[in-house]
């Protein structure tokens, strides 16, 4: 008999799971785990290019523990009078929330969240010893201010993660949900805004309500709009005690000068960076009309993709499309696939396949 | 009255604390982190430059969860036979033990440690509510195995971390402690080996002893021996049901792009980084006899520094040797400084300055 992790003196809460992590296949579309399917431009890659040059010339030494100048290009990228201290990155935003939760979270604290939401949420509330409360949403995956108020008088957790704009759902979270968890709550209250550059323009952020809210946490990525899922780089913007809270837990130099260096010269270009935001605004528009007129349900989406109900099986769905060389995400939520908003291509490839697929398997009619 | 982190609900176990690091200052010859002053050689920078360049074409999409290509690199760099199933890497070896940690200890779990020793044990030990046990060394810091098996029969704990060789005081340890510790243990045994590449040439490392033991963990480096602080590049080789413990607690993705390209391409460079090895060892062993010719104490080294004792004042000597614009290492041990073994310059420097110090507060003698 092999020696298998099994026979180590694991933690007895760890035996018997299996690692987090959607599949990485080698398909031609894919869209699967939410990414920008657009290439960083190859300007501003020479120019991410130049500034790691310039970095390798002291990597000998170790980086800048507080990467005064990238938490400066984030604050000035944010806007909202942020200043640096109020701002925190890590390696990508799993860490940042995984050092949010050390350090108001543990053994003997909850946390409260929403499912479906972002499934790493309570993976990390586990990792960290935080118990991970899940409590309802209303309809069409949406939780009014009411609704969080409830379940905040009911559970009373240290913490609250919101989702906004949801994912895997796209759902908008109101403004008006994070101002009364935040009330209704001595806790922390976490919005995840991972796809905020994919909402309305004339919607507000969260970032909007952090003026005299020391307990508000705004979490951000440039995974999602900057294209820079291969970077690594989340980050939050939240009062600068929060900040210093931060600071007790993280691992000291945890951002390398390579990220420092690579996200500073990619903040630098900012704009052409989001140009490509509204080309898949666009295609993820084009993807809820072209759905609903082959008799799938869609939800309001604020984010780079789009939850589709009605699949009659999911699993066999998900099977057909990559048959086609098309990857989607089955969350294990009956009757429903995700898909994220390719390029123009992408987009045509997927929904191509996806009729051939309601050819095979008629839209069936789903529950909210 | 301004808020502090002091009115936000942190965990209890963190009020009070200040967070870990050293200071980072712009002296002249910094001698203070156990960097290696040597910068990477320019043909290598170039090299990791174009590596990087490539690696940014798909920076839009989320990096090798398994960073294979990397995690074979390092097997082969490391040789004795280890394969790519049996090396794990992280953002720094503090990301690898931190990872340990939440596998194999915890709330609960004890890890026993031999102080004084690499400081980020115990505090990774704290941040994963794993109980940290200290034990005794031996004369000269050092450890015998049967003062190893004696702290592992008198506290039974779940892990044992060794470091060799130890962080603050350079000094071996010895291959039969570490054998010795494994046999009297049913726990994971965790050996430290960040200053390998600085011990004699004919010692053999912790990895010779990997066969046949599945618990048994030897941590490594690219910080000092391949001048790579910068690019937080840490690692481990241990049998594979070791490293499938950790999947189940690593964030997903938590090496860049970035990290894997520069890492790969400065592997390919092996022999040319740890040409400075050579020249480093020279410097760490000029000190060692200039230093005793002063009237300091100093011990055994097989590391990149050197700890030196019957300093009166090493606080003043501290101060004293940064107005000449040289940064050593207070680490709180009475009468004793660290200091980093650095180029011929720096080395010469140091030594000029430690001169005039000894001048002013002439050595004491010491008990080990």
């Amino acid at each position: 008999m092999a020696f298998t992790l099994e026979d180590l003196p694991i933690r007895d809460d760890l035996r018997g799971q299996s690692p987090y992590g959607a599949p990485q296949k080698h398909v031609r579309v894919q869209l699967n785990v939410n990414e920008n399917t657009h290439p960083v431009p190859a300007d501003v890659a020479e120019d991410i290019v130049a500034s790691i040059r310039q970095a390798l010339a002291t990597v000998n030494r170790y980086p800048d523990r507080e990467f005064t100048e990238l938490r400066q290009s984030l604050a000035d990228y944010l806007q909202h009078d942020l200043t640096a201290e109020q701002i925190w990155a890590a390696n990508g935003s799993n860490e940042v929330l995984q050092q949010l939760l050390q350090a108001f979270g543990g053994p003997g604290r909850t946390v409260l969240g929403f499912p479906p939401t972002y499934s790493m949420h309570s993976i990390l509330a586990s990792g960290t010893g935080t118990t991970w409360i899940p409590a309802q949403r209303d309809d069409e995956y949406r939780i009014a201010p009411e609704t969080v108020v409830a379940a905040i008088r009911e559970h009373r957790p240290d913490i609250v993660f919101l989702c906004g704009p949801n994912n895997p759902t796209g759902t908008p979270l109101p403004i008006e949900t994070i101002e009364a968890a935040y009330d209704a709550t001595d806790g922390i209250v976490m919005v995840d805004e991972a796809y905020a550059e994919f909402m309305p323009a004339d919607v507000p952020s969260a970032l909007t309500l952090l003026p005299g809210r020391e307990r508000l946490v705004v979490s951000r990525t440039m995974s999602k709009a900057f294209a820079f899922a291969g970077a690594r780089v989340g980050y939050m913007a939240a009062h600068p005690a929060v900040i210093d809270a931060i600071r007790l837990v993280r691992l000291p130099y945890h951002l390398s000068v390579l990220t420092q260096a690579a996200a500073v010269a990619a903040l630098r270009h900012a704009p052409e960076m989001l140009a490509m935001v509204d080309d898949i605004k666009q295609q993820r528009d084009r993807m809820v009309t072209e759905l609903r007129a082959m008799g799938y349900r869609t939800y309001e989406t604020w984010s780079n993709f789009v939850l589709f109900g009605g699949v009659a099986d999911p699993h066999a769905a998900f099977e057909a499309l990559l048959e086609q060389d098309v990857i989607v995400r089955d969350l294990g939520i009956p009757n429903h696939l995700r898909v994220s908003a390719g390029t123009e291509e992408e987009t045509t490839a997927f929904l191509d396949a996806m009729r051939r697929v309601a050819a095979d398997q008629p839209p069936v009619r789903v529950a909210a």
